[in-house]
């Protein structure tokens, strides 16, 4: 049910924009968690299945600093019980105002072996999640600590991020693109098409830097081209 | 528990700008739904307790038009289920681009007692709600299905709608200002203060009217507009 | 090739709300202008082909006041020219800071015989435009000259009209709810289908109105409920 | 110094749109207030010099609701000493999540002569405005106090007010189409400019109702018509 | 009365979060400037007391390029007599469509010993700016000459920048999160608090990326871990 | 007709903010295309006559993946067809939801010696393409293919791009402020200011590195000052 390690290795090596047009092909267009940024420049793909966490608005008399102090409040559950190898995905209601979460709980994620952490919010302490070398992604730096504006409310339901329609246990891979989401009855095979394509684009975009014109090539409507990709694959073994 | 016929009776002869005043005197400031409108004229407030439902974005495969052959379809659960008295609010997401729903929907709230319905988005068919007589709020017209972009996921959650935090039993309140939310647990005193207020309110605007200057009088600094109130409210039995 | 007679009469019959289901069940979700409204409550549909008008940002050297002594401007053209029975849609790129059109204008496209006009911008003179008793529809009224932002450049090729794709040639179908556009090709079927769903929504709205609950009417997953409403048609001769 | 009966009267009965083509002449573009309404339905123009009110962010510790205690409080002083026959415009910059004031102190404006009043906020108890008959702008109605948002800070300095610069004792003018500001040091070229405009228009509006073509008369660069204008001037006294 | 030496190092060492949570406490909830960003990644805290300048919507009549060699134009004015040590502060309504300053200015503010400059619209020659290594805030590169939408008009005057409240004199401070206001009464209590609660969250930062959970932790609801950060602290000297 | 190496050569030595500067003393205030940024920091400036593309809303029915197999396609045609020297702009409406186009069309563009491209939505493979070393622009980063929200329509005709006026053969400057568009029949005289500009402004830095204050330097009000940069500039020989 989970994600295979073969298919998340998979995930690593293909683009959030190949895997969008292989989620176009089966009528999936609004995939993409919309104007999120990753906090420092991704060395690799984030992948991993997603855990939710549902923000509401804020309300004052519900909100003093001392809530925290109850473990059921669940943001501070959500950062405890985000499994490893998972993506904690936060719905921020696209509002940046207030901090989604800060330095401490993003470390916590990390050192508990989550995969990556997402908002359509903001983080505080940017600077120390960039320097963590944890995927983090984000609509922009936010200082305001999450209860001005924020209120957890609910874990791993299904929710909205970035416009994205996310459920529980649905794919999340993210590189410098963004963060995208493919359901996860379908993993298999739009990871087996992203794959295929990448074998191609790579090939295309070394005959493009090499020179050739993208007329017959990309899509490769001239035939000869695909003689050329064959023989290119075999000699690469892909 | 629920709202009594007196309180409701209360609430609908005070203004939402008097209840947002109240809430701001107890530290509440963001219990306004922000930029909903009614469909038509409000000829008396909306008054009910809230009963909402969450939408998140719809995915294209798991929405045909025949998810509205499952009974258990959350938006269809709403409107049969919200109890009559109480105001249907469903968080929309701020997203009007689709219809949160149409007229017959609403007409069914409206035959089964419902007081009210709002949402974030829009309703399409939005003439024919406008001359039903009911009280609904959104923030434009919108014809296109709601499933284009909205998936009805949960019933009677806590929400977001307009950025104001709306719990399931909240007092919602609406005039041609728009709607507000009034904690369930403190709607007695909030309704106390703004009966109270709307009767000096009452008496300022009419002095106001008759050509009293505003210093002194609103607030009442100077001691003898108190006296004066006292008469006019004596006389008028308030 | 154009619209016919009996169709367009059809299309007068039922509602953007209605026309956008048929168009979603064809995978087609993006046929409605977002965020345009009727200048005055639309007493019919307006109902043509469109015919467009492509404004780019305008640029100060090329826009003195004298750019309208020229005959071949095309604003001047596109209201002297659409032709009668058709729309006059505007792609003002969403910018209502400037006007689209005004009074003068609006007037010749209705004297013209022209079914209506579309703007994703906004309308000066709006008050005039409003009391003409012709279908306008615009995102807000908009008093300063067309030429402080918007450069006429293109008559009747393909647009884009609040975020709507708009062809030369599509039908425009405008109502209180907006306006919608539908492929030329497939406004045949689109219409038929519309009409029909209009008989059982009609059909539904009016056992709603009796009292009939939704589950098993609408949609009419109980039986029972097709053959009332076969009944129900007969009688009436739809 | 100030704005002379003759030329009030004369602005009375010009519209926003005009007087925007003669501020345009003299190379001014941004003198429209950019996306605020009126109220009610404008019977006649609203015209007067500009006392303004800047509103800056409020911060909660010195915004108690006794601030309202304190007569020199600047937006109670500017509702007592608006002079009458000018229009008080307050820069809400562009913020109507709170009120930028309510039906007290516009009636109390309206009751002291002033000639109308204008913010890019909203004003609370709309409804209540609207009835009074007094010629009242804002962006949309907004029912929290305005100490919620809104702090009143100073009282007739340049502001800007819906993007527009606002002097004191600029002219401001609105009808249906909104609020526009003419700077003093021109208002009167540019209203006998405007007065000159709309004669012409006049014509041209009921030419075109007559079923004259634009190209030749909007604008008359076929001469005839200015012969034909001529006539129809001296005819009318004009 | 202006920041002491002392207080001016400590806010070197404590982040804008952490502020926020200070400020917060004492139920100040908007004190931090949205959406503003560093130039260049900072290397410490910007710390200095605030000095202000209003820009309102800019007249082209009154702004032509020799504006600016009126040696009390405000914007050049500003630029020489903030005093060093404080932060300008410019509220540019939100508008970075042209600039609030340039690379010759920012120089200049730099030479003179200026702690820092904080814009809510944008600066040209911005990557001279950030080359400078000055503390510079804004929202995003902006070319234009500030003159084409930005009138200079207001020295040190109570100002929004970026949706919080700035009075002269505040205690600004920014990091890699943006920038944040501080009440210059309450500078001296927020300072401490921040600097207590930094050094509780190292602790926690420490403690967390060796591998405790955050239960109990964070905050200290089990008591030993009270006891093993007073033992932290006592080791650390802090 | 085309841009001459001598003004090419000039143009990458003069800032965007200069060249604004420049134009708006002509009168031209909205050439800067706004809110678009390099993938990757400009090590000189991108120069080059507009070649444009213009996207319009995508409509599901007409944009199956096969459409690149049409060589007219006009996205294909546009990167085939764009002359070296060129600079590729893109029209997307300002809706950066999907590409406007990826890496192997970039990289295309490149070989081809191509001067740049410019779109005011988003690239996908945006670190690909910010590895290239090629100027490249645009709002933000953006997976989703092109087809999802873009259908190209048209090539090379006048376009808006991030609300500046774009006309085929009109001049195109980027640097790290962004990209602006010059006009193309004054591109010599603006070129010719803008160098003149940007020798004094050299000096004006150096100056006010070395101290001095800006008063009667910038603008040189002071006489002497002029006298002291004649000599300055002799002896650099510019």
């Amino acid at each position: 049910m989970s994600l295979s390690p073969e298919t998340r290795e998979k995930l690593r090596r293909v683009s959030t924009a190949t895997l969008s047009s292989a989620l176009y092909k089966r009528g999936l267009r609004n995939q993409m968690i919309q104007d999120v940024y990753p906090l420092s420049p991704p060395k690799e793909s984030m992948v991993g299945e997603a855990y939710t966490l549902r923000y509401m608005p804020a309300r004052e008399d519900i909100n003093p600093m001392s809530v925290f102090r109850d473990h059921s409040h669940p943001q501070r559950r959500a950062v405890e019980e985000c499994p490893p190898g998972a993506v904690l995905v936060m719905d921020s209601r696209k509002d940046a105002r207030a901090a989604s979460a800060g330095g401490i709980l993003v470390t916590r994620l990390m050192v508990r072996g989550v995969a990556g952490v997402v908002t359509d919010g903001g983080f505080r302490d940017s600077a120390d999640i960039a320097g963590l070398g944890f995927a983090a992604y984000h609509h922009r730096p936010s200082a305001p600590t999450n209860i001005t504006l924020h209120q957890a409310i609910d874990i791993n339901v299904p929710i909205g991020c970035g416009d994205a329609p996310v459920y529980p246990g649905d794919i999340v891979v993210g590189d410098a693109d963004g963060v995208i989401i493919i359901p996860a009855g379908i993993v298999e095979e739009i990871t087996a098409d992203a794959v295929e394509m990448t074998v191609f684009e790579d090939f295309v975009q070394e005959r493009v830097r090499g020179g050739q014109k993208t007329f017959g090539l990309y899509p490769p409507t001239d035939e000869s081209n695909l003689e050329v990709f064959a023989a290119w694959r075999k000699e690469r073994g892909r």
